[in-house]
């Protein structure tokens, strides 16, 4: 059967783009994606180990022989070995810089002087340079080649590498070869530093309206270029590994992650759960007497708590984005603040009533129908507020919201409604 | 002070791109948001509008007066007002519409003819298309003039528009005037439907590598394109759409949104969680009276019932980003499966045994630490086992898993969680 899935193998290298083959290895058990793997041409393999998601080259080199795994860092761009370097051991690293070429390596050694989140250590290298003193007609020799994408300017530069312009393609259509660049060159256009801070850069580049910005050092020289395909990868990265972490896993997982690996990146989370979960209950311990005389109460328990998670969380998704976008300040904080509290008494002023005519008609106890509507009503608006304050605070103390703001939000909403149910039940029924 | 914030207004259009101004504005409440609205220059308001989310237009257009906000729709093209169209009212609509030129009016009524989800509705026409007949010396004049961002390629066609192929407008840089233009036109490449669904037009796009792709109807005739911009925004738009709806609001919402509004917004979802959660307590309720024996099984209800619910989401999580990408089938689907119960294993013997160790120290009770200790394993494999078959039960049923997922599950986490938890405590402490 080796030879028919051999050739279903060539048939999708064929028909798929490398992203995509990347994609479909990721819906294998291991071992079958293994001898896929194996089935796939050298130099496909490749382009498609690039393209994959950091944890799933892991599994490929973790489940092939090393002498195997060496031709797919063959002849790597500097670009390309940054993508792969961060989680690479260091044999494979030092290899594939041993058979870069000279400039590539050169390229390599600078971007790696940058941290992780500066633009130095993103920027590709595709960028088109062309020095100040060439004539018109070399320029033009020169584009006529084929152009990496997304180029539609190319950037004229002093002899030190300074940038001193960019010129649209276009412009050279209709130019004659004798009209010095210099007149048709832009002197007014924005720039990234390497050292900016790469998720800001990477926004800068999506508003710009343009296919790329060039980036220069601190020195004003051209060191290359962010464009609008990286731009949206960064940004969309970026959202996907907080996706991730706020349901507690601290790394990105593959469908088929080994499976200690797997329950050691979710154990953490469920560990946090326990020391909250066991607050909750401390607070319910308090009240076992009350339980012991009114049961009703202990069944009742979770419709107050969860009434109050849902509307923190539906507030804090609201605010989170806002605090991402920037929208949220000092000033207008209180605003806000005021706002959810309306919709929360809104909403809070509902429910509670639904919910006490339910307790009613099953209990047929008013003072319990009382205990639950002001439960209700008080952990709704508690919520809302939460919803704001919980994440603003988090943000001043410069803990990302989106990871751990939601637990933190539900454990103030459990603990407060047990109180007030329980407390009001105590008060109200003993 | 009016003019002190007309200074402040006038500043900030100069320094800041029309997106970032409504995204700005958004941080105001509606009166100071109005005062700074009709401080805006009209030629800005127009612009800035348009960059607007739907939601904070309405919220313009309900803060002002009609009369004032015609010139809003003054001149638009049919990208534009199609981009505001979906929630305008009609005598907007129709304003805007016998404002426009005769051309952007007839590509503004044909783009109407697509439903929302398909491509026809959401190319843009800044396409460049030349007739095949053309001089390649006229052809050089046009392109000359200024591009449309994002323009690598021009689109060559027959006198009835229909696409015969595509130009590098780099090849023409060299291109002696007498040469025609066939002979470097490329003949092989990939176009969009109008008819095709927009998101996966939208990845085709981000995909070919290219800055955009044509797009032709059913005859063949070149109707527009789809830029590398417009698809990275459609992609965005879906994903935030879905995280909203994940926390159960219908429509996005603005940090300001009308009060009325917003809690209609959320009170569906609070809705929805109401019939769980009693459906949660009636199955409590038929353990009354275990409960009213044994009060440490009410206190300790929630940490069974909250460790079960954060292993199902991180599962959830996995799967529904699987299912999203097409990762996963009816043929990997057991292996899948699998690898997720032994993550489960792993975590509930861990978890549970730690649970039911302070269990122990607290309540010194071992039948209650081992009614724990079963309930806590058991309801951490269901889990991990739900957060597989719950999306993909709710795929198959044309479902999304993003909106109903976690309340289906936590459901699910819920109820067998008590139900063992208190049937256990019934047979071994009662």
């Amino acid at each position: 059967n080796q030879s028919a899935l051999a050739d279903i193998v060539t048939e999708l290298e064929n028909s798929l783009s490398f992203e995509q083959i990347a994609v479909l290895l990721e819906a294998f058990p291991i071992p079958l994606r293994k001898l896929i793997w194996q089935l796939i041409n050298q130099e496909v393999q490749q382009q498609v180990f690039i393209e994959m998601r950091n944890e799933s080259r892991q599994l490929i080199l973790n489940a092939s022989e090393d002498e195997q795994c060496f031709p797919l860092f063959e002849k790597l761009d500097a670009d390309e070995l940054l993508d792969l370097s961060e989680n690479l051991s260091d044999r494979f690293v030092d290899y594939a810089v041993s058979k870069m070429t000279d400039k590539q390596r050169a390229l390599f050694k600078k971007a790696q002087e940058f941290s992780n989140d500066e633009v130095g250590h993103w920027q590709s290298f595709d960028d088109i340079q062309i020095p100040q003193r060439l004539k018109t007609s070399a320029i033009k020799k020169i584009l006529s080649n084929s152009l990496p994408p997304l180029t539609e300017v190319f950037y004229v530069t002093q002899h030190d590498a300074k940038l001193i312009g960019e010129v649209a393609i276009a412009k050279l259509i209709v130019m004659q070869d004798d009209t010095p660049i210099s007149t048709v060159m832009n002197r007014d256009y924005e720039v990234l530093l390497t050292t900016d801070n790469i998720y800001s850069a990477a926004e800068k580049v999506i508003i710009s309206g343009k296919s790329a910005l060039p980036v220069v050092d601190l020195t004003g020289c051209l060191t290359g270029r962010l464009d609008l395909q990286q731009a949206h990868t960064i940004r969309e990265e970026q959202k996907d590994i907080q996706l991730f972490k706020s349901s507690g896993m601290i790394e990105e997982e593959d469908l088929f992650s080994n499976i200690w690996i797997s329950s050691k990146n979710r154990a953490v989370w469920l560990g946090v759960n326990l020391v909250t979960a066991f607050l909750a209950s401390w607070f319910i311990g308090l009240f076992e007497g009350t339980l012991q005389q009114v049961v009703a109460l202990a069944v009742l328990m979770p419709v107050v708590a969860s009434m109050g998670g849902i509307s923190g969380s539906q507030t804090l998704t609201l605010i989170i984005r806002g605090l991402a976008l920037g929208q949220i300040t000092d000033a207008n904080q209180k605003a806000i603040v005021l706002k959810e509290l309306k919709v929360g008494c809104i909403n809070g002023l509902l429910w509670a009533a639904i919910i006490a005519g339910i307790t009613y008609l099953w209990f047929e106890n008013p003072l319990l129908s009382l205990a639950i509507y002001i439960a209700i009503l008080g952990n709704i608006i508690i919520a809302s507020l939460s919803g704001v304050w919980v994440p603003w605070l988090l943000t001043k103390l410069k803990i990302d919201p989106a990871l751990s703001g939601a637990v933190i939000l539900t454990t103030v909403t459990d603990i407060f409604g047990f109180i007030t149910f329980l407390g009001l039940g105590a008060l109200f029924l003993t």
